[in-house]
């Protein structure tokens, strides 16, 4: 699996054009404010994980259309913690995931933090499970997620995903063992993706964590990428040779690239250049757009594995860096406010 | 790829232990039952289809919950066809298909029969594109349909289809143009699962047609078939370990090799011994429990693809041969009845 | 299977340096003229294909060097033609197919036209069947066609193939049921690129329909395919270490895109980006050199399999237009007049 | 990936015929005893692993021969676990990997355990990365770890990997913040084979849990097995022809089907029945012939990822049951003692 | 690649059903004496191989329809040789190959042989260069040799490869140099089938030496080889579905578990039992029936590439010593006496 | 398999920027010099390989460290060469081999030439067997020998292999049957690395046979190789993503386009253009940086096979040539001096 994508130097400099419609912010504001009309019917109960370093309680709350979305909140044990208020990350979960079990993704709560892990809707089933699914159908697709109601923008699978997320973030962020100002949102792949796409959404976010992140310039990632996920929306204008516009038209307003331009939060990326799934140049694509401060880890020798361990460890040096930085960090705000 | 199913010998004998649930006829009367108490409300508009010799209306009819199914109805031009009623075969399609362009099947209506090409709910964006969406949601399942609410027998994708393919069937049989008492179902793979799923379901089928079914023997197929679309079955319980129980209880209510047993009608099967999408073993578990007067063609040297151009003319000939059979024969009662 | 060659604006300007021999016409004439010798000795033979809507001929005329060649003849059913003649569509076939089972293609007669669907000689074994063999031997060769005598283009395989087209659109062209002036060739794959040939070489092609065309710019096709059949050549001189420049110089009588200068006749081309089999630039090679009115759809999102339904839909628009095109039209003369 | 191993009810009786060195305990307690007449020198050193609810050392010891073996050993933090004796977990690698980043491997630990993570000599430099070279060289070999020194018991690598093994384990047992009566050893897929191996060697092992594990039942793992590992000795003898015997007469000594047998202590298996690398039959080869109490838990839709954090959950619950069941148990002897 | 043919034991005793057909023995006397009644018309002009240590010419002769056919003939350097006749080896080649440069297959001239490395007709371009062509052509075939003329015994492929090889048998055993008496057959896949027919059919081979022998046991080979060239087969009847007794009837004539019933010389076979190209079932077919005294040299962990240089020492030691072995032993008679 | 690396123009062109380090040369003198304090304590045991046109020795000597180095000696039949001292060839073999069986590789001493097969230490359990193990272990490695103590140079496994090449070089030169003033080095692949290096390396070679030589421009090679071997590097960085440079710094030291700037013999390199084990550009790295005369056979249609018998062809002629042109060249001083 050699490097077929464009040198580094390249992509150091690579800028798709892929124009921003121009109701976007007017589609996001619209989406969030709906949603915000709903409260987010918060429940929190503890269960026991196995594990004694930490204290987890399974999370439910309103969604997009008010459907039940569930995460697992971590928190360092108690003893460990005492009465302060923690920093917080949430995590998104890569393609084809979910929560998975209570003790299994614990590693930013056992790093001092509080920890939201959440579903993805109707995701769930394969690496990880979960346990959240989607109540709303989709016109013909193609098997797999990416296709949902990609004729029209108001139907896109996504567009009920970054909202699920962005109220997730609302979530933890007003969490009475948070503060609410140390809050950074994270993820892998999918995950990667999601998160970029909260940084622009939501207000206050304080940092964002995309590692090899998904759903960037889908105009290229379909042309570049040798599989799956992506080969869904390739699967389907295979089928619907007369969509094409159309359907790069709707993820026009879901593509990190472009949502990327919005974002202000400090912001830590990751990209391998041997990544076959999220090719390297579609990260910089989103990477370079990105409007906030930034940095990338570039990994020569990966495939879309990443940095794994590696970047674990990075990003908490970072992450503890940027969070306790001098205060008067004004408040960033999203593109869906 | 060798053949690395059973012996043909042994496939003649083999009939595995599928326990048929209780409830499966109370299940499916009343999941028609309900269904029935909607109109079809179809609805017939001629289309030009670039074909001279055939005529061609896009069909748009209530299904499952209502919702609205579409498919094309071919008749040989109205030159060849007088005004006698012909007779009729619905055709259901593969998986991941749908009823393609107006043109695209018309084999059997240019061969003088009135052809209902129907789409599959949610399908159509894959070897053929389709019109039909899928209103209905689901839990956390893997990509693709077959595990779409496999939770429960009530959510489970197929409830839905083989009640929209029940009604498609009804709606041809009661067409002025169609003699009802002469209206086969077919279908290759998918298309041959659901075409004798109706035959088990549907009360006056005259005849059937699964070539190389699909949806047959789930026990066996998630343990021999190399790979999908019985692999997604395979991949949810790979991550949901502790389902395997429940997923095969609700997969029993959809089995092809037990609803065989309620069928009535003539049937002509078709197998491929080479088949790795369907293996032969679970193609003759359904030829072995069926319970009408049945044939079997057999395809040593072949995969998936079956008998194609061979078979149709084996079919041609053999359901004129059933149709034009002398009558008293009895309106077969379906299971749903 | 992502976009490997060229961008599409590359592709547009795509003109590679393909010397055409300098005997080229000549050594087409001579061929040409030699075959011309012997009548083409036309047999036409009703068929009962099933279908009551088309009624078909079983063909055999005499090709290269005399020897027989099977086609069908397919018209639509004499009450819907009447007596006026028709126009007519030579449909060649792809590599390792021959012309099926009687029912099989029938897509332009079922538009109205008359369909010769010829084979190529001693192809047949494949995804459809034929009844041509080929009586003339060969030179130690790869397994397959493309090397065949590939030593000498007088010994060469497609200078037989190409002969044997040549016939075949003599023989429709001059059946009394046919308007000798409306008469199109076409083809998917190699029945494109033998298409491109016939509209080259023969007299009084109306209209060229190369779906995805094989046989065209074999420099490059070698160097960029993935795989067969190109990789016959590519195995071929892999052994043949020391016959490069004799196989490319035999080769270059048959290249689509040498041949191609020399057609008139207007052409409607398709092209996918993300074929595999016959990669896109050689396509364009042959599209951009073509010395006719000429169109190219271009599917950005498809393999070989190309515009499929979508593209026959565009086919009988475009061809119903050209052929019905005021007269006047000169008829156009063939490189191997 | 179909079931292509034996059918479960002849997995739960297979039992191989694999003679037993008459030497193998003479082997073993001749090896174990020269090790252990050299100190184990072991070294202990805090390390920053970036989490604050484990603490960990880094950890260096004396293997076979006196090479240095490291490790980490994470303890739940000093707030969560006061002064009381821990039980404690021996993990080993899978193969190719190493003990990883100091945060990487805590699942033991944050669940109360003292947690060793051991590297395995010479590996660590694939899916998680070591620090322990192997010193000793090798006869000419497969590239890999398989046939390194296959020729002959006294030079194969696995001689020196169980012996650092079964020292690790001593290492743990005898720490001070340890209750070495409730010292488990455990791994999966190669660590499963190490922990089987240690059951049999070491003396006081409290429990054992095999994971999928590895190095079992070599002649037929080299018959069915798909890939490597395994392949590594199928490749070897398809080069040495002449040393079939040979070989299969050294890995008789470290075949965990044949060790099985010497093992006394509580075990928990785990099996998936889809497993391609460490086929059912082999894993099974080795539950059928463990001496101890066992249970096994069997996956039948995986492949040989196993159970993961779902046979996490199980082993937690099992081995609290076991570890605190009441005394009486007497210390079990080694193969090794 | 892991066993997946039948166990070794059942492998020994597996004998299938292959009836011969009745005019088996008229059918190959008639097509050798047609063939004896041309003469074979030799020629021998010696090359500059480049090696000193052996000489070698250029042969062509008279083969089947007294089409010329190619070889080399290597022997020992006249100073090592002096005048005495040497024994001889003809050797056959594996499908796809030919004789190669003149240096390239000398191993039996090096150890005092004559040998006699023979063409394949038509084949040539492949993993060995050939310059023998065929002049005969086919009906529609598969690309490939295995299919072509299969329609007919007459008219099959192999009837002019097996008649080329009897007389190049012929050749050797009445060249001035060599005695007579003590000629081998021999050959690896498709070149032991060769080996094997020869032993059938021609009079007087003094020893055979087929290795990993292709072309035999058609029925089974079709059913479990994993790939090409039997997948020639598999692939032609996957297209002509209504010609499988047809085509195994003509196959009956020319396989090689059926010739071997009628051969009388002494053999070595060689068999690897992880062949997926000429699986060990299909081989030891042959073996089992073999008719003359008989040993086979197992491989349990090889694939098709067998015993290589191991498989040349076995046989130089058992040539030696089976044509060194006193005199009285008849002249075998071919069943095409 | 496509040309996927530079155009031919390109290759012709490429100079990547590899810098040497600064102590090359004191690296090289120093090993060299500390092996040279060791005599070669070589011998020479006659064996019967079976061929009687080529006497072989069984050869040992004190390769690096001193230990144990096999080899044969190959020489034409003392009847063919009688007493003059021979020319010579030491041929190194490719990854994963070794001198194999003594009538294995004989071409040479076939041609006339001492020709000495030389294993390679550690490696022989592949295509071809070998008898020299390596004595000297290694810290954390991946599968295979690329990563064997590549983090330092002076614990590098390619140390050890060109060391012991360069002392069987010197073997062969100072052989009392030997011209020492005409000793070429030859190999394929791996053997073709090692001759390079060989011949930067050591002191009177006179002639150098590169065929599609490995272990050059690892920079590239790791980025565009498709597979192993040097994939193993690939993998190593991607376990330990902090180790790029520290690798690739060691690897500098070995590199076979760093050390042809110190070769002046003259040379005969071949290439694949669709070579990709060891991609075109990373031969012509090393092609274009060689000092000496040089020539290269481009092969446009192969892949890692190269030229094969035909290169040999190539290669005898040109050999030769230069081995038996007037006097007067200078003896070559090595890198090692």
């Amino acid at each position: 699996m050699p490097h077929s994508d464009l040198p580094l130097e390249e992509l150091r400099r690579y800028r798709p054009r892929l124009p921003a419609p121009d109701d976007l912010q007017d589609f996001w504001s619209a989406t969030l404010a709906e949603a915000g009309q709903r409260p987010l019917d918060a429940s929190w109960t503890p269960v026991d994980s196995g594990l004694v370093t930490v204290e987890t309680s399974d999370v439910s709350f309103a969604g997009f259309g008010g459907s039940e979305v569930r995460a697992w909140l971590h928190l360092p044990a108690r003893a460990l913690r005492g009465d302060r208020q923690l920093p917080g990350v949430v995590q998104y979960q890569g393609y084809n995931g979910g929560r998975g079990l209570p003790h299994e993704h614990v590693f930013w709560a056992s790093a001092g933090f509080a920890q939201l892990v959440v579903d993805t809707r109707g995701q769930g089933s394969g690496w990880t499970v979960g346990d959240t699914g989607d109540p709303v159908g989709a016109a013909a697709a193609q098997p797999g997620f990416l296709t949902r109601g990609v004729q029209d923008r108001q139907d896109y699978y996504y567009r009920r995903v970054y909202t699920d997320a962005t109220r997730a973030f609302e979530l933890l962020r007003d969490h009475p063992d948070v503060d609410g100002d140390r809050v950074a949102v994270a993820g892998i792949s999918q995950g990667g993706g999601i998160a970029l796409a909260v940084a622009a959404l939501a207000r206050g976010v304080a940092a964002v964590l995309p590692d090899v992140p998904f759903l960037c310039d889908f105009p290229r990632a379909t042309r570049v990428a040798a599989g799956d996920p992506y080969g869904e929306i390739v699967r389907y204008l295979k089928a619907h040779r007369d969509r094409v516009d159309q359907v790069f038209r709707t993820l026009s307003y879901f593509d990190g690239a472009v949502l990327a331009r919005a974002a202000s939060a400090p912001a830590l990326f990751s990209v391998a250049l041997m990544d076959e799934i999220c090719p390297p140049s579609t990260v910089f694509a989103a990477y370079n757009a990105y409007a906030g401060p930034k940095e990338i880890a570039v990994y020569p020798y990966n495939d879309h594995e990443g940095g794994q361990a590696h970047q674990q460890r990075e990003q908490l040096g970072w992450l503890r860096g940027v969070l306790d930085a001098p205060a008067g960090r004004p408040t960033p705000r999203g593109l869906g406010d």
